[in-house]
């Protein structure tokens, strides 16, 4: 067997950990204009919560609540740490509740580090739907999380894009580490 | 200067050169699905093609060109080889001439190999709107290129999911390698 390079090891916490944080946190901003945008129009923001694009597909609260899970169980389960991930039962309705559990898989993640990810890319990895089958964690991190991830970050943006909120790419972005 | 390790330059080329030909793919047959859809509802395709979320947002046309312009130029800058991309002047307006940009950036993305990935993550990287700002490769992997890439897809997908089209997370995922 192989090892891993420290490297590799670092990267996938970056990809992960460092960069979900920073999603997360993107998405709570996004979800305060929302917020600004029922207020202005004098709308419940509930509305926006229980808005989605299509009436079979899961609405903003959901969205951000399998975001959270994406993020949270993701790394737990490339570190080999489930038992250390916090329980959320899926009881948010408002939107304190929603942020409140952003916050929380967000202070999770800060408990990580890079060599927690020493054995990532080589466990093997199943989730409860996948019936006993299993990806190594690099195809998992890849070709599962990393896509999931942004999928339901995006698809809560696209939601509050769809009901008028002002936000545009560098909301979803978030800033840039640019030099000069 | 320290060096970058063999491993990490694979798992950058997987990230970009594999795992967005993957997302191509499913979005092409994700655009499929929505012809057909179209077809069956006796609707001129075109009409999903100019479809979008917002008044303000890109239409299904657009946002897949710039799904195809993310790869194929994040790929380009990210190896150094940008006088190598082919030329997509954004003048398709037919399925066939959309899905025939996916094929092209596909077959680009089919000419890379891992070493082509060896100063990536150093090499210093800007786009025309950053007005000579920069980031490194490694930084415009995770932070940029990556979460464009997935936005863009994602909302293509959103935009055929608003309109009734048939499809579900597994056709944006696309195939898993479980293994049992």
């Amino acid at each position: 067997m192989w090892h891993r390079s420290v490297k590799e090891t670092v990267m996938l916490y970056d990809l992960t950990v460092v960069q979900f944080s920073k999603m997360l946190n993107n998405l709570n901003a996004v979800l305060d204009k929302g917020a600004a945008y029922a207020e202005a129009k004098r709308v419940d923001v509930g509305v926006l919560l229980g808005s989605r694009l299509a009436p079979d597909q899961f609405n903003l609260i959901r969205q951000v609540q399998i975001a959270c899970d994406t993020a949270k169980l993701g790394v737990a389960r490339l570190t080999g740490k489930q038992e250390s991930a916090p329980v959320h039962p899926d009881v948010e309705t408002s939107l304190a509740e929603l942020k409140a559990r952003i916050h929380s898989v967000i202070e999770y993640l800060a408990q990580f580090s890079p060599s927690d990810f020493e054995d990532a890319a080589e466990r093997s990895i199943s989730q409860p739907r996948w019936e006993g089958k299993y990806l190594t964690g690099y195809e998992f991190a890849i070709q599962h999380v990393i896509p999931n991830l942004y999928f339901h970050i995006t698809t809560a943006y696209a939601i509050l894009r769809h009901n008028g909120v002002d936000i545009g790419k560098k909301d979803y972005l978030g800033p840039m580490p640019y030099k000069s």
